[in-house]
């Protein structure tokens, strides 16, 4: 490893080589080595979920939100997607010298604002002051707890004929994030998807034991979310482009732009897999949030393609999906 | 409130009002109202501590110690003195664009050599990287959870008569990362007391119910740890300037730079709070830890300056020892 680069933090390829070949070989230890969003371990006989993340979106105010609600949201969604239901939260902030008193004020009543919204409590913090210049005006960390409600989710019962569900519309919060940064107008406005998941999630589970897996689609997007999944397996995942709801403002935006929508980081959805027999209960269960009105059926779980995402593209051809390898875009989150 | 400055983040009188004003209102919950260096609350039957923070230390390395280590033993430590043992650590990164590999390599492998020192897991992680000149090398957060196995630490139990003792030499993180970061050098070098203190805890405590308090004077050192003990109630803290143990090198950092000991940050040590006949015992206790040879009883809580602490000089003078107003030493950890 020589320099660090952007791409370290982008979610993709290079990020999974350094947890692998740095932080995950160093830190050795049964639950680092699962590589869940969160640690999952026993707290007296008490199953509990514990994730971290720093948050240094640019700019820190965005259609739909703000590094104050995502650093709340994001880690409680880290949470939800492990089963667990979210109890406890720290908040971490350092802050460039300088910066307007009004807007610390507005960030930390959009984080407690956001933190009743998803039913959790933030017990614990810590405020660091660098010098001008030295950070970016500030930077958010969020770490949580919450308690295994759920115990059914295993990576390793997925089989073929599963299907892939998405609970919405893919990469507003990417957009709505890069709209801000750059200053760009799409006719038609794109606001951050940046939502907790709580409830929806919670619809999903019903405690069928339906649901086999989940994760939120974050840096990497969709594309690298369902490769983490199928990496070193004996499947693969068939995604069928027609039906993965794209918003206009989001479909615009990449014509525009040159993105493509599956690598564009959502921080409101969740990927399930589910048995193929439960999907569309699992599917109507999850439009019934307000959230989840386009959830949709996007791909299925097959023998071929091993290891590999495959999208059947709308103009009848196919293509693999790798995961996001560098940087699509910095400091989305 | 208007801009944001250093001293915010220096643990005295602007940081304590800033938490007071925005943090603790703004998230007002019972657990938070405790302030104390972690947050206490349930799992199951199971009482926790769980506790945050960022560390943006500058310089990275400095003698004794590094940003990697220095993140793991401060969280461990505001684990311990809430009479927990440590049990699991998150790590998160915030890295800048173009840090040399072999830098964060040395790191982590620093947090990693720590945490087996602490007997703590780091279970959880996560990196970002932003752009050259948006955060300076690198800083770290640390999120630590914790099973408190003593539960009589209790403020409003500490009355006229108590000792107050103090586990090492103070200031010598603060003094060890001044010298590494402006270049001088002291005629004695001056090595970071950054240390985990699980250990000297378990033998201070001895089960025995007799420590009423305890706490890390880090940020704003030892004379604003005693304020915010005496803070608001009706006993005062008298302190014998004779007996509270400072190395040469610190001594002698002091008298050139016209640092009072007293304000510096240390990384190592822990001031306990005992009744007056068990002081000697809890002393004798504190010794036998390697990381204790030079712990002494420096004061005594009493019925004079209420609110206040009283220092007692060498040369035979009273003074009044304030909490830290404004920014002694910026990045200290």
């Amino acid at each position: 490893m020589e320099k660090i680069t952007l791409s370290h933090g982008g979610g993709g390829t290079l990020m999974h080589r350094l947890i692998d070949s740095l932080i995950v070989k160093e830190f050795d230890n049964a639950i680092l080595r699962r590589k869940k969003d969160s640690a999952i371990f026993e707290i007296g006989k008490t199953p509990v979920a514990f994730t971290t993340d720093s948050y240094v979106v640019n700019p820190i105010f965005f259609p739909g939100g703000d590094i104050g609600s995502l650093a709340v949201y994001g880690t409680v969604n880290d949470l939800c997607v492990c089963g667990a239901r979210p109890l406890y939260i720290s908040l971490g902030l350092i802050i460039e010298e300088g910066l307007d008193g009004a807007i610390l004020d507005r960030i930390v009543k959009s984080a407690a604002s956001a933190a009743r919204r998803a039913g959790i409590r933030i017990v614990t913090g810590d405020t660091k002051v660098v010098e001008k210049g030295s950070c970016d005006k500030i930077f958010v960390n969020t770490s949580g707890i919450g308690e295994i409600y759920y115990d059914k989710l295993e990576i390793d019962s997925i089989k073929p004929g599963d299907a892939v569900i998405i609970s919405g519309t893919i990469g507003e919060h990417a957009i709505s994030v890069l709209s801000a940064r750059e200053g760009i107008e799409f006719s038609t406005k794109v606001k951050s998807d940046s939502a907790p998941l709580d409830r929806l999630i919670r619809k999903a589970l019903l405690g069928r034991g339906a649901v086999k897996f989940m994760r939120d689609p974050t840096r990497g997007g969709v594309a690298t979310t369902l490769n983490e999944i199928v990496s070193l397996r004996r499947f693969g995942i068939s995604l069928d482009e027609a039906v993965i709801p794209v918003s206009d403002g989001v479909r615009q935006a990449c014509e525009l732009l040159g993105f493509d929508p599956l690598y564009l980081a959502c921080e409101g959805r969740a990927i399930f897999v589910t048995g193929k027999k439960y999907a569309d209960i699992v599917l109507g269960a999850i439009r019934k949030d307000a959230g989840g009105k386009k959830a949709a059926i996007i791909g299925e779980v097959t023998n071929d393609y091993r290891g590999k995402v495959c999208l059947s593209t709308i103009s009848g051809g196919k293509r693999m999906v790798d995961m996001l390898s560098g940087e699509q875009l910095p400091r989305i989150c």
